[in-house]
């Protein structure tokens, strides 16, 4: 995880929740989604070692809790910090969906 | 700005108001900053060369309007759409207060 080196909460939380593609990642999560693959399928451009890393962070920062499901697979859970990025994600989509402009990039 | 290569409006977002040191570029708008000197100043790690590459990344994306002041210095103003991001920065500021550790990085 790359810091801005200020004490400032949004600088902290920056650092945790707008990360190159934990916006994605977060989104599919509160999605429902707790297995790599279909994680990986919610953000197809997205390499897998660079989710894994991202989920890494995520999880050093209190963020996902990573447990083995009853079927033995891995499983990426919120936290409670996690679940309340949720106004986060949804007040982006919300403002995508006013204000970004439609090209794909 | 990189994108995500996904119409999904997240993503669209994340792309303008998640992009790294971005955040903490709105949160001196929002505080008032207008200047150059003062942006900087309110992000002293940044380097003044990506300060103004974002500056014009927020301008391209609607979100930031460049003009004269009366002393002809240019100003950066948030546009509406800058201003509904300060949702976003406060809720990252709020939840930063909670859940980020206090390190530096």
């Amino acid at each position: 995880m790359k810091g801005y080196g200020q004490f400032c909460p949004v600088a902290k939380a920056a650092e945790i929740a707008a990360e190159r593609w934990t916006p994605l990642v977060l989104r599919e999560l509160l999605a429902g989604s707790v297995h790599f693959g279909d994680l990986r399928r919610g953000v197809p451009l997205m390499s897998p070692s660079l989710l894994s890393r991202r989920l890494k962070d995520l999880e050093q920062a209190g963020v996902v809790e990573r447990r083995d499901g009853d079927d033995g697979r891995p499983e990426y859970h919120l936290t409670e910090a996690g679940h309340e990025l949720r106004p986060l994600v949804e007040h982006l989509g919300q403002w995508g969906q006013r204000w970004a402009r439609k090209r794909i990039e």
